[in-house]
């Protein structure tokens, strides 16, 4: 398993040449194109300023969109993830 | 249903073709063009140094004007909207 | 009526082809032309990292100088307003 | 009268083309020439993160020593001030 | 031995021309390529802004997933180590 | 008198043309060249972010190595001085 | 005796043509070259947010690791030092 540290979430990403399942159609003209995945883990949160973790918003199992050129790509037991900051989530679908 | 995360909102463009309802008209000359919109979903509020969650002034349903080049694109069930943060808001119209 | 966000103003302007009421001349030489305006609302207040928000110095009806190239021009009922930060503000005229 | 907001000044330059009164000649070799001016209104002071103001550490009626290329310059009731923040105020004469 | 200081960690690292044990591949693809290694040192932590010591969520032993172009290698007593700073840690194997 | 404001020194410089009196010989191959100099006078130090003003380390009469392009050249009745902030105080000769 | 100021360091630095003491050689590959030298002094460490003063972990004596490009030449009484801040180094042998 594939533990993120800090404010970092692990992705499996939705692949954009179908349309996805709840029906978010990524348009061509955007400037920042975002996509869609499912969280399948999240780190503890950060330190805040005066020593306390905050914790993260998001959770196992939501799925979220993000900015496409976000986070790095890891390859795991077979599996693509996409490993990425919470700051880079704009929105959880639901 | 798309809920944003921190201090971002998702917003329901108005089309610059038309006049809008509440009159406003832009400018060519601005160096910043701004927008109209409507707010469609509000996040918790980004976390300040101490921990605390700072609750939005904008709340669903106002009218704003913000920055035409803030946030990003997206289609969900059809629909157009954009995802940017509270301080990409200029003012609320009411 | 534009209620303006946060430490932001909306400010008439004052043309400056014709001298100012209160004799502000901007001279050509400047590197950073400043502009005289009356404050028409202010918002209400960036919020410090502790959590609370910071009431503005400038209030409704102040005439103020600011810099030229500051803010976001927007026409709003057939009026020309600025929409800009508390900070761009130089001085209060009074 | 112009009030300066927050932690800015407003000076009275003084012409560096003769001697100044207090003597300083100001070198053409320095990289960044600084300027002398006399203080005739001070703002309140920036409010620091927790949401106290700082009063300045300059006063009405203070001779400066300031950057030459720091702040803006401003023609009122006819007379030439220069509109700047205390942190361009190198040293006060005294 | 290598004590790192504040929040840096001293990483053995995972030779990737052979496939790593735990079966990570990195694929050429991505933009900013991720590599595995062994923590063998941690520091005490970095000084948070109001004086307290934040420790490391990473310790001794554990296998880690870093940006390649991180840190900075050092030879000691014939072994090759990186060091770098926990920031630069995406997730923890295990 | 010049009485420099916040964090800022007022240096008396020790000519680089010939061997300084404590010995110290400032190589040319060094990327930033340091310089000697004596305090002649010291700032009430900087306000940190809760309020409070945090005293120089530096005092009047102690010998400073500084970095040799900080600070601002000033003539004051005569004689030459550079202002400078603490920050680009390297290290107190003693 | 030089005191540095704030969270900086007087190193003497180990020459890098020969083989150090403790066996580091470093790799000419290495984008950023570290390199070895000992504490002979230590500043009384910089001011946290809240007016603290976090004294230094390193401390005179110690050996240590340190970006090559980090810090300032200065001779003095005929030997060369390394004046830096705690901050470029990585870490302590030990």
């Amino acid at each position: 398993m594939l533990k993120p540290l800090g404010d970092r979430l692990v992705i499996e990403q939705v692949q954009t040449e179908e349309k996805t399942k709840s029906g978010i159609v990524l348009p061509d003209s955007a400037q920042e194109k975002p996509q869609e995945g499912k969280v399948v883990a999240v780190g503890n949160g950060r330190v805040s300023d005066n020593g306390e973790r905050i914790a993260l918003e998001v959770k196992e199992g939501d799925s979220v969109i993000f900015s496409k050129y976000a986070g790095t790509e890891v390859k795991y037991e077979g599996n693509d993830y996409l490993i990425l900051r919470e700051s880079d989530v704009l929105a959880v679908i639901g």
